[in-house]
Parts: structure tokens; sequence; C-alpha cells
């Protein structure tokens, strides 16, 4: 192995790889007319121990994130990689992050800005970004497509059924050559809602993770029947730069207020100044790894890469959600292929109709990263 | 190393194991009377990372379980193997599961069905499956005697005296030859409580774990002043065949209520009908793993087992305590030496007389596991 | 690798080494005059598991802590190691302890007592031993500078701006020889308090680690504006014995009732018996490993070690402040260089003004530790 440890037994059956992350902030906030949303501080994002390999053809995962002082399952599941129709399919069973959107089906240790996009954020069904249950995915030559039925997270209590989510994305590169490619993907779900499901809230973070009152909201629904949303996504990639967008839609029935909807636009550019191809994978459609063309760790400069995203959320079809908006400048220095620091300012706007941010409201939150992953 | 790797230094006298655990699970019931018992689900039962190894002939392991989002501390403690009166003898100083019938005593990962029977749920002490203390197990050729003494486990609080639990279990093989053999066992564990202990309850599951409601209640002691048990446990393997019946009774004293008994017997057999040899070890008395003749991940058909299984719980004596009965069918199919994927349906009873579910009420619970252990 | 395993990528460039620790206890507590404070049991007061090693010139670690049930972070780094003027310098970023008085800076698995001194619970920070932000060490021939500036734990919720520490520590070692040397140190640090800080309370326990009850109350200071405080180290190693003195003195500005001084003066001593060197470092100031000449694991006698060492407590500044002190015997067996046995006996007097245990009280603790670090 070149990077982190592989083990291998004598005749290559069984095999372990140890995972492990850190992902380090510091935050802060300026600009807002509410005192208490003008803080700053550190955190710990993400740090996370955990171990992967395979047994003849049977995969696992199993990756514990204990961030915010609490042990929370991430990854864990089981895996087995076969052909369908002579196409290479991949079966899972367990926990994993749902194919969902661009920003919402990969890792975010993988991705350009420090945060998720609006689309992943507002277009998340009830049951969060993972899901414990199966999945599938199939691989074309310029395509793929993912499917699942999962059930409640896995730290849901047993005292009620599980609401289920029948989930299904796919995407088409109508153009992939040397230079390139170009990226069109979907998605939809439609979750069936346990009876302990009383309401259904949303309030993503507009600047860094770390400031928990600086959030849009969007108004919680009582008595929620049905839940649905559906995606787009278009970009591409041109030598070293990389631009990609994405909408959603979610519509959520209930016996109290009628059909809701939510949407959410976000639009990214990027540009690796050092000469890197973006890390995106026109296998899955999702962010991997960059590979870093001179390591800072080997005695060069590393990967250099500016970034841009605008982000739009709207609840404002239901009577008590707000609507906002975030631009962000990223800077990325890519150290090498397991670690990087990031940057990124962000400008927001947030018009929230509930909760103790109401009103129109404006600022600036400034994020700092360390990150390392294998 | 075949399996899972096992890291030694260049002297061999420092080895390090790495150890992971999936085990995942799909969960139905119906036909109760009462809604709330009729739900569905998934839950992931045990997601572990660990560490065992030797320093010298010092031995060390460390289990953490992160099912239902919480970090729980399992088999954590050293070891030191040696002999006494020329017989094999191993020394435990920490957290350990108690030697305390058969499916009590061992790993649930290497038991034939998806939950342990009503002997292990009933007979448990006061302070649970495991124990933080001294343990110490020596073995003959067709026997084993082990003995504890332990404290409160690892989560318990510094405001009072632990509760103390002194444990003594053993087995002979009266038949062992290589056809098969014949267990005959015993133990009986007697406790001291601390002044915390309040009141003693138990209302084990008698379904599969994922559902809560579906409990038989034992109707709380209040001021209990001492607590013992006793069980017998006899049973064999033949070729691919076995067979175990179990029984224990607890006896609770208090001073409200004046003495209460708790009785459980659980009778179960099972064929390999692969060919394979049932994993129960005549060395320890518990089960261990089943070696797979033809594992799926190397082309075979993996190793099939059905089994059967009888609990019956009775809590009568005391004034609020109820009684049930579970008849569970299993179906395993070991996909290698560590993966197997489990079904299990189980009809059962209950007539509670305390809680939510009062009266009698009868259903089925139909129960699917995959599961990866090393 | 001789002891605990450290992978290698073929080039050398990844480094990964697994990390692992169980700490476990029995305490017993007699001769109090509050029945509360007479109790015994077993605790498991460290059961890490972690990672740590390098890529290329970065470095990595992380450590999580599962006693009593919860997982706390504590080490979770990244590190990259310099020279500042010819000068060795270390850099991290991320979580780890301080640089702050003897006790207090290092690793309590490494320090000759069961439990940290007087001075290192004292002397501590609001935001405790541990901090996340940056931190600078330099190393001369015979002395280190270490300087950090952190703001709250991984485990603080972001709806308030950090409170943010600065501090310093520095040792010289006026005499450095084959046989011995004598060590100085001085440390500061200054806290500028959250919003969120609405008193700052300290009540060290004084026996071990297991009784909750058996502590010095400091009494609780409302309305914090301003925390700081400083401390001096005096001591030295000749051959195989050692001695050290520390004095802290912390000084809390309060709105409420002006400025209050919480003092502690910790003295030890030992003697390793089969004559090792004791493992203090005169590169960082502090407790790491002792080198045993005959381990038990490898035939031999193992080191032994007795020390003692005295503890006065005076929080008496304060109209609510309580006093105490606390000597202690200890007996240490170190097996090899991963793991020991320890036997602490203390006798304590506390003199406490609030909570449930007010007035003169004094008795005996005992403690029981077996211990593996790699």
């Amino acid at each position: 192995w070149r990077g982190a440890p592989v083990f291998r037994s004598a005749d290559g059956y069984f095999t372990f790889k140890p995972r492990g992350r850190l992902s380090l902030d510091w935050s802060g906030t300026d600009g807002s007319r509410f005192d208490a949303r003008n803080i700053y501080g550190t955190e710990a994002t993400d740090l996370r121990l955990g171990a992967e390999g395979t047994i003849g053809k049977l995969g696992y995962k199993l990756d514990v994130t204990f961030a915010d002082n609490a042990a929370g399952v991430r990854e864990a599941y089981l895996s087995y990689d076969t052909t369908l129709f002579g196409l290479p399919t991949e079966y899972y069973l367990g926990n994993r992050l749902r194919d969902r959107s661009i920003e919402g089906s990969g890792m975010l240790a993988r991705e350009p800005f420090m945060e998720r996009n609006a689309v992943a954020a507002v277009g998340a069904a009830y049951n969060g970004y993972f899901g414990l249950g199966g999945y599938v995915r199939t691989f074309g030559n310029n395509w793929h497509l993912g499917a699942s039925i999962t059930g409640d997270g896995v730290d849901n209590e047993g005292t009620a059924s599980d609401s289920i989510t029948y989930s299904i994305r796919g995407h088409v590169n109508p153009i992939k050559a040397r230079q390139g490619f170009v990226h069109l993907g979907s998605w939809y779900y439609y979750e069936t809602l346990g009876d302990d499901v009383a309401t259904i809230n949303n309030a993503p973070r507009i600047g860094q993770s770390f400031n928990d009152n600086l959030r849009v909201s969007s108004g919680a629904i009582a008595d929620p029947t049905r839940d649905e949303a559906w995606g787009y996504e278009v970009g591409g990639v041109f030598r070293n730069f990389w631009s990609f967008g994405e909408y959603t839609k979610r519509r959520i029935d209930s016996d109290s207020i009628d059909v809701v909807e939510r949407t959410a636009t976000s639009i990214s550019a990027g540009w690796l100044i050092t000469g890197e191809k973006p890390g995106f994978s026109t296998r899955s459609g999702i962010w991997g790894s960059t590979r870093v063309l001179s390591p800072v760790t080997s005695g060069g400069w590393g990967a250099w890469e500016i970034a841009v995203r605008f982000d739009r959320y709207d609840f404002r079809d239901a009577p008590n959600g707000g609507d906002g908006r975030s631009d962000t400048v990223g800077l990325n220095w890519y150290i090498n292929d397991w670690s990087r620091l990031m940057f990124n300012y962000v400008n927001w706007t947030t018009d929230n109709r509930v909760g103790s941010y109401r009103g129109f409201d404006a600022g600036n939150s400034f994020g700092f990263r360390a990150q390392v992953v294998f």
C-alpha cells in the first residue's frame, strides 16, 4: 500500500484497513443584528475511527464519529460486488449515505466547501442523510443508477414502526472525454412516515457548523402524512475547472396545513490553480479524492483550489417558513492526498418567521478547517 | 494469519488484533391485540470496534459497542494464563461476561438464535450480564470451573458502594467422543446489593430486540435485600445435531414483599444440514464459532442450520409478575467463518399484570439479521 | 517495532499505530464521619481506543475514552515538527493537554500516583485540562517553552462565543548530568470567559476517582469576569530517586464577590527500588514511560517503586471555600514497559463550607489499579 495501511491475509482472502478522520474548525460570524449570532469559536466537526475491508467477495465498513462528545454511527454496512446483466453492481446492507443529490450522496470530507450545499440540506428526508436498509447501485460506462429502501436510523427506539424511505438516483455523462465531462443527474425519494413522527422540521445552518444560532427556519409542519422530494443536477469538469448546479423541491403532505413545498438551489464552480484534475467521480456522480501532483509533505506546493458557491433556501410556502441565501468563497490547500486546509468566507441573509431571530438579517461568517482523512 | 489480522512484533512478544462486529436487523411483529406491539423496523443491534492481544504472557481485550447511538463498553479486561495444580487456569481482571448459563456466558454472535434464551434473561444478576472485577477459570480434560467476584458495571456512579456479585459455574462432559459429547452444567450466584438499589425489575424482550413494547413484565420488587440465582444445563452434540436444555430459579429477598422467585426454562435443538460440527465448546461450555466446510465467499454453499427453541418465563410468584412463552424456529446461513445471515420466527404469548400491555396477548415476530464478526 | 505495532507504507511515508489503554480500579474509603463517603467499589477509570501516525512530516493523533459509559475525545490533533531559529519546534492544531504544571501537562497513565496532584486540579482553567486550538513547543538543550491559544473543549455547543485560554509554560535544567538533573519550571494562563460562563466551580476529588462524595469544595463563584493562574515547579532526579514540588495560585475576578484566590501545594518523592531511572522527561518537563530492566513477562521481577505525596488544597479566600489535605503513599509494580499495578493509600482531611459534607472530616482511602497502555 502506498497510503493508509491495508492488511491482507497470506491468501488475500481477508483484508482490513483502519479508518481515521480529524476535522478541526475555527469559525466566526459578524454583522448580524443579533448579538447571539455574532459568535466565534473552535469545534471538532468530525473525529472518526473505523474499519473497512473484505472477506472474500463480502465487504464490510464501520465508521463512528465522536464529534460533540457523543458517539454517532455513520457508515456501517456489509457489501457485495457482482454483475447484473453484465453490469458491475454493488449491494449494500446496513447504514450509509443515501444516493441523493451531488453533495448529499458523498463524503463531506471530499467536497469542495466546509459545509454541504442548500440542496443537500433542504432536500434531506425525515430520516436524514443516512438510512439503515438495503441499497443497490449499478454502473454503466457513462452512467450509474442507485436505489434503496431504508428504515429509521441506527439510533431509533423500537417503540413504533420505522418510517420507510424509497429512494432512487441516477446520472449520465452525455460527454465524457479526456479533457472533461458533462454530468446530468436526477433523484427522487418517497417516504412513508411512522406513527412517532409528529412534526417535520428543518433548520439548516447557513454559516459554518459551529454556529447553532445561524439557521434558516422552515417552520415545523405538524401531522405530516407523506414526504417526497426530487432534484436535478447539471454540471461538468473541463481540465482543472469544474462547475455544478443543483435544484430540489421537497413536498410534505400534512393533515393540518395541506401540502407544503420547500425548495433550494445551489450553483458552484472551482478552479484547481495548481493544475490538478477535480476529484469528481464519473462513476458515482459524487466528489472523490483530489490527487495532489506535488504534496507539501514531499517538499512541494500542494494543490491550491479556489471555489465559489451560491445557495438559496426557500421555505416560504409554509405559513411560518423563512428564506435565506448564502454566497461562499472557498480557498482549499491540499497538503497531500489525505489532508487539506480550508478557508471559507460566507456572506448570508436570513428572513425567518419563527424562533429567536425573526425578520431580515445579514452578516458574514469566516471558517477555517484543518482535516486529515484516511 | 488466515482470517482476521493478528500483528506480532519481531520477537513475538507483543501482539495486536483489531476487532470488529456488525449486526444488522430487520424485525416485525403481528397478531398482537395491542397496535403498539405490531411494529416493524430496522435496527443495528451491535456495531463494535475493539482490540485484543498479548504482551508476553499478559493479555488484553477492549470492545466498545455503538448500537443505539451510545458507546457501551463490553469486554474490557487484562488476562493471565497459567497453570494451577497442573491445570490450565486463566485469570481475568476487568469487565467481561460472567460465567452463568450456556447462553448467558457466551457471545450472542456465536449463539444459534438472534436473541439469548429465557434462562439467560431471567437468571441475570442485578448487575447484568457483565461485571467489573476478578475472574478465574480452570480447565480439566472434560470439565471447567469458573468463578468471579465483581462489582457494579463500568458505567456506575461512585456515589454509593457497589453491589457485589459472587458467581460460580462449572460443567462436565461425562461422555466425550469423536461423534459427540454430553454436557452437564450448573451455576450459582449470590449478590449483596448496594444502598443505591431501590428496586429490582426485569422485563425481557420476548420477540426480537427491536421491539421495545414486546416484553414479559416481572413487576418491580422494592427494597430488595438479597439476590441469588442458580441454574442447570444439560445437553449434547451428536455428529451435526445438537440439543440443550436449561433451567433457572432466581430468588430475591425484599423488605416489602418477602421472598420472590422467578423461573425460566429453555430447550433448544438444531441440525447443521450441510454437515458441519456444531460450534459448541467442550472446553468452556459455551457456543464458539462454526467452521464452515464450503464458504460462499470461496464459491461454496456455506453452512445451513435449522434450529428450534422453546422458552418459558414465569414471574407469577410476585404480586405483579406476569408470564410468557416463546417458540422460535431459526434458519442460519453461515456465509463463511466470520459472517452469517439469520432468520427467526417467534410465536409468543405474554400475560402481564403491570404496564401498558396487561392481560393475555399472543402474536408472531419475524426477524432477519446480517452479521459479520472478527 | 519492538512494542506496540507501528505500520509503515513501503516508502515509509505513511505510518499508523493503533492506541489502546485500560485502567481498572478498585477503591474504598473508611473513617469518614459521613456514611456516604465510606464507600467502596470498582471503576474503569480509562478505557481508550485511538490511532496515531504520520503522513510525511504531518502527524495525527486521535484518542477516545469510553470510561463511565460515554465517549469522550481526548487527544485529537494534527502536528508538524520543524525548527525555529535552529531549535526543534512542534506545532499542534487540535485538542490536547495544555502545557500547565508537571502533573497537569502529562498523561496520567505515566505519572507515579493514581490521581493527579492538588496543583493540577486547583490550577486548572475553566476550560479544563484540554483545549481545542493551536499549540507550539520549542526545545533547547536543557529547556523547553510551550504556548497555546485554545477555545472551548470539543463538546462545546455553538450557542455562544468560546472562552479563550492563553497559556504558557517553560522549564530549565540548570544541572543536567549522567547521575540526574534539577528541574525548575513555571507557567501562567489568562482566560477570557464566554457569555455562557455563569459561575466557576471546582470540587476536586481528594481520594481516588471512584468516590464522587469525597471532594474539597471551592464554593461556586458567580459572574466571573476574568480567570488567571500561575505556578512554580522545582525538583529533580538523582539516580533512581526523584522528588518534585509544585505550587499554584489561581485568581478569579467576579462582579459579585470581587477577586478570589485559590491555592494548592504538592510535594512528592519516590524511589525505584529495582534500580530503574525515573521516567521524567528533561525534554518536556513531564512524566514519560519507565523502562523496566527486567520485565515480569520476560521472567523477571519487574520494576518496583515506592512514592509519597503531600497535597494541600486551599479555597478559603472565597466566602464558601473549604480546604483539605491528602497524604499519599504509593506502591507501583511495573510489569513491563506497557503495564503496571498500583496501590495507593491516602490519608485525607476536608473542611467544606458548602454541600452535603460540611465541617471537618478525615479518613483513609485505599486504591488499587491495573493498567495497560500502548
